[in-house]
């Protein structure tokens, strides 16, 4: 199946470990040489991090984000039942564990090879169509309903919803374009499935930024301040499916929604920049609210000005977010940014491929979306072009595969 | 025009300087916080490298290929001369400078905020139309004649040819996307040009490989082993154009050929690794040749195996792209990999947006496509999608704009 290679060797002397798994915490720094222009020192734990597949949740949720990304929903094909989808899915699960450890594919033609794992991780999720084709109706969660159709959206049912999803990451485009294409192999010979769309991002490069903590969107903005941190103390609850929730199969799961939101950057960069943080409610500089003086200080929506207005906004797109607005919705967004070249009118095709993770969509995607439908300054500068809702079971244990408790339940 | 941020500070405590520009040279290894997962440290090499877009020749050339890159080509519109292409010349070679050098340019939305350079280079270069619109046409180099028509080009007109090119490159999409987007908007803000196509690629991340001075590309081979070196003793003969060569405006320029080629990956992968390396002429494992035992081995074109047969097959990729075969004809190839999603036969829109640099195409792409065309095994797995030539002018000095001999000749 795999070959110990050399890459794997050089994997285990340089992994830096499961430390990977954890977001935000504080791992050791690590004295090594520096991978100068001249790329003579080698791999560095840009390339020899991994991230293990086997454990309680998948990767790819919590995981920090990678430089490169990429999501793919697959269709089951007609005929393909639930004993075909088992199959793919057992083999994914093999492939995945063993690009994530560095190792290389049986199918794999050499893309990622000399590479390390790069921090590949690999998710697996299924989409409300999938239980139909697979005669699984009765054990599709609640929660895989439609998403309530929001007034301001523009989608396209080509690139929105498909049986299947996978989304990738890694900080080396090579092994994340060589992680697609072998397990886009795995469907095409196992004739269970077929690719419904495909789409790739970016975020920032390990080592790129001063500010590690969060990054920039492609309209300049610090993104991902308020996101939940696995230190608080109602993390689990908000984010994964409980042992013993329903259906059981999803233990340890999450629900991710997937928007492709376009930006429409010409009008975004033609408002000044004290017009841009009124609509975001947060400065361009260091993100900080324009309430407090840093990234991380609490959102005051009390706060008014001298002339007794609001310092943020009524429309402002934190305050309509915050969860003090939202009955507590919260959700774990970890999006990458996509470029697809100009449109005809000049304009970038550019945006966020946005991700959030939730134990129930209903709690947290779909509440804030609503508000954000009816008044959120940001609206007026984004569209929304795809959207999918897929449920993602818990991680497998070793010897298992993703989505077995339901596939053999 | 900038403001000297906080990101450029840090880039000047950081930056490892110069080297960047020596293709292959050997820089000091500097002992420094490791980018863990946490991404605690901050900015490191990868961030803080800067590459100077004042020089001798123009950046982008010689300097090793970054992890993204975006190659665009503008059109002027119709009425726009020669003093607004100057205009536009002037405008981008002050942008260019600002952003390689860490700053922010006063039309940027801050998504390259907090960033280093990354390696950030812009090259700037002329196509054949160009000279028309603006009256130039008595400075046109004849090397930028049309390039010959191959058999096996499969062309598409719109994302060929264009009256002026960028290339960018940086090991952050962010500040890559960024460096794309002013330059852009400088175009239409300046009356002048328009995007005709854009083109985005990657190759390796810094640190990512074990083998850092060749990169593999998406069949999986080893790529760019045999490229000439700014060490070599001619390689300035063969990359540059001479000070004193015709016509003067390029003095210490080049000119660069660019191809979409699309890699026919379905077939490729379904060859074994054996037949993969007779097409090649190179071991898939470690880019060696099939008569020698490492990557940098010289290639024996005579030998012979027990049947008499050539070790390396008559119509082997690197028999027929050897410079003892083409007359010492000699390339600078720089490219990167492009993954445009899949086809709707479920195959990747993927391959390679080769580019290759040299003192004459007559001299450098044109024999040695003429002997691919005829007799290359590789032909029958890639397709040349869209074709481009343009003139590379060298590098400008502090105060002037890339370009300027010609558009004040």
């Amino acid at each position: 199946m795999t070959e110990l290679s050399r890459r794997r060797l050089l994997t285990t002397a340089g992994a830096t470990g499961a430390g990977g798994l954890a977001l935000g915490t504080t791992g050791g720094a690590l004295a090594h040489a520096a991978t100068t222009r001249d790329r003579g020192p080698g791999l560095s734990t840009v390339g020899s991090t991994s991230v293990p597949f086997h454990g309680t949740h998948q990767p790819g949720i919590t995981t920090p984000i990678q430089a490169h990304g990429h999501l793919a929903a697959f269709d089951l094909v007609p005929g393909a039942g639930r004993r075909q989808a088992a199959g793919l899915l057992r083999r994914w699960s093999t492939l995945a564990a063993d690009l994530m450890a560095g190792g290389t594919a049986e199918t794999d033609t050499g893309v990622a090879r000399d590479a390390g794992p790069a921090s590949l991780t690999v998710t697996f999720g299924f989409g409300r169509g999938f239980f139909d084709a697979t005669d699984l109706a009765h054990a599709r969660p609640a929660a895989l309903d439609p998403l309530p159709q929001f007034s301001s959206d523009h989608l396209d049912p080509e690139r929105s919803d498909g049986d299947l999803w996978v989304q990738i990451g890694a900080d080396d485009g090579l092994v994340a374009f060589q992680a697609l294409r072998v397990l886009q192999r795995a469907a095409i010979e196992s004739g269970a499935a077929r690719v419904r769309w495909q789409m790739s991002g970016f975020s920032r490069s390990p080592g790129a930024t001063a500010r590690p903590m969060t990054t920039r969107n492609l309209m300049g903005q610090v993104d991902g301040t308020n996101n939940p941190q696995p230190s608080d103390p109602d993390f689990d609850r908000r984010i994964f499916v409980p042992a013993g929730g329903e259906p059981g199969w999803m233990a340890h799961g999450s629900y991710a929604v997937v928007r492709r939101i376009r930006m429409l950057l010409d009008d975004w960069e033609a408002q000044s920049r004290a017009e841009q943080e009124r609509v975001i409610g947060r400065r361009k500089s260091d993100g900080a609210p324009l309430t407090g003086e840093e990234e991380t200080s609490p959102v005051d929506l009390d706060a008014v000005d001298e002339a007794g207005d609001p310092v943020i906004p009524a429309n402002a797109h934190i305050r309509v977010t915050s969860p003090d607005t939202n009955g507590g919705a919260a959700m774990l967004r970890r999006s990458f940014s996509f470029h697809d070249g100009f449109r005809a009118d000049g304009a970038p095709d550019a945006g966020l491929l946005f991700v959030c993770w939730q134990a129930d969509p209903l709690n947290g995607f779909v509440p804030v979306q609503r508000k954000l439908d009816r008044g959120d300054a940001l609206s007026a500068y984004i569209r929304h072009e795809a959207s999918a809702l897929f449920a993602v079971p818990g991680g497998a244990a070793e010897g298992e595969y993703v989505g077995q408790a339901l596939l053999e339940g």
